[in-house]
């Protein structure tokens, strides 16, 4: 039953073959990565969700849906012959008032109410799930677009010193102990002092936080150091929610009156990394990538 | 030579015997440790932190002294007969410049530097150190105070339900995780998610974030659910810090939403405790002291 839509359609074969569908949260990466798909030579199909897309995404073949509506995503799915679904942008987590559910939807309550309790790789990992019961096969952004990935070394004109490079080392050593917790994936590290930690908030907030946090006198390092460090979660489904680095938060770094950025290597994604180095050479910080641990 | 002051002064024998100096950084806990102790028969001597101590110290015998000074700390406290020591209150990470240094610290200064380095556990253990080579000897407040450390049980009105406990535990968890991290000492959990870690910023600012993480549709959960945990960290020296709880901590509590606040019982001191239930009733909030884990 999986692999027979209810309804005979155009058959789905383009340039590009079987469409590639992008299922759009919020922020700027649905959009790239549409874009970075269709020059790698796919043809795309956006299923943006209501209330969480970029309007921007209209300019792609596109259907709307809501939060509720996973009966006819997947109805929307089959219809136009996609197997392969990528799920990228952020969902805010939804006021349970706000969603009108399908029959679909509700006939897999349950389950979601069990999801909506736990943390964010709770959430995703079963979502996931879902889908490939269904017959979907569900892709990370980086397989379709490889080149949103930040890479390794020094990405910029700035380098970081062995003070920076020790600060990241601790950045990361805290990330990796704090994964399992379900816990963010950023944290500002000033003079081997973990000075934040990025949960519900977002690495933008936290930045904010910081810039505070030297403002008032709570942080008294010399501003140009400190790093934000950023990694994905230990066990995260990379299919999901890759953390991401874009032009705003190289803005809250130097507001934050920090040295630089680190991301593991692979493991984070930017829409669009020259703006990023860019913007990062105009300010004097460094943006580097670093190896993931254990690997050499 | 720890034994001889260098010079002859007013015996400190009154009533309450050698008295206790109080090493008084800022907030209201320094004077809520010096009345407790007064009322325990022990005679007080305030020595204030210039730039941190509240000023309403000065209605015990006091003197106050510079953060580069140690070596005159040193002297006032042998002058006055003093051997035991409690340091208690916050002391901001001082700008270098603003610090007038005397000798006796100039000679620290390079172990002073290296402190500095680290995170608070570092830091406030080889002051602890410093100390005590020099023949005084450190106590905790709640050695001299033990009123003020949070007991255990249900102690306003208001007591945790089902999914209160859930996420106690889940709190209780992730900062027995976090806390050879050196990173602060709470954390907001809703609905089993952990929203909200405090690091540098202290708990006010914490539960503002948690406020605003409502306000701006991050966090969903409706008002009334989730829960503020606090416990000490797991290698803390319990002489220097122990996290507090104030009628503050309660204000914030209620602007985030939360059902309540949890702390390990034991780990975590009050000013006021009968003021902090009050204020934790009238709001309709829990306050609930946990046994540390181990205990049963």
């Amino acid at each position: 039953m999986a692999s027979s839509p209810t309804r005979t359609d155009p058959a789905p074969a383009e340039a590009g073959g079987e469409p590639l569908a992008i299922l759009c949260g919020g922020g700027a990466f649905p959009l790239a990565v549409a874009h970075a798909a269709r020059r790698a030579g796919r043809s795309v199909q956006i299923f943006a969700l209501r209330g969480h897309a970029d309007p921007g995404v209209a300019a792609f073949p596109h259907v709307w849906i809501g939060l509720g509506q996973y009966g006819k995503l997947k109805a929307e799915l089959r219809r136009r012959g996609c197997r392969d679904v990528v799920f990228i942008g952020n969902v805010l987590r939804p006021r349970l008032r706000d969603i009108k559910l399908d029959w679909q939807t509700v006939r897999l309550l349950p389950r979601i109410v069990g999801m909506l309790r736990g943390g964010d790789n709770h959430l995703l990992s079963n979502i996931g799930r879902l889908f490939e019961r269904d017959g979907f096969r569900l892709l990370g952004a980086h397989e379709v677009a490889p080149d949103i990935l930040v890479p390794a070394g020094r990405l910029g004109r700035k380098a970081p010193d062995r003070a920076m490079l020790d600060d990241i080392e601790i950045g990361r050593r805290a990330l990796t102990t704090m994964g399992p917790l379900d816990i963010g994936q950023g944290v500002v590290v000033i003079n081997r002092h973990v000075v934040a930690v990025e949960a519900a908030e977002g690495t933008d907030l936290m930045l904010r936080r910081c810039a505070e946090l030297r403002e008032n006198g709570r942080v008294r390092a010399p501003t140009a150091s400190g790093v934000l460090v950023k990694v994905p979660k230990i066990d995260q489904d990379r299919r999901f929610d890759l953390p991401s680095l874009g032009v705003l938060t190289v803005e809250g770094v130097a507001r934050a009156g920090l040295a630089g950025i680190a991301v593991e290597a692979g493991g984070v994604i930017a829409a669009d990394l020259p703006a990023i180095i860019a913007a990062a050479d105009a300010a004097g910080l460094f943006v580097y990538g670093f190896e993931p641990a254990g690997a050499t």
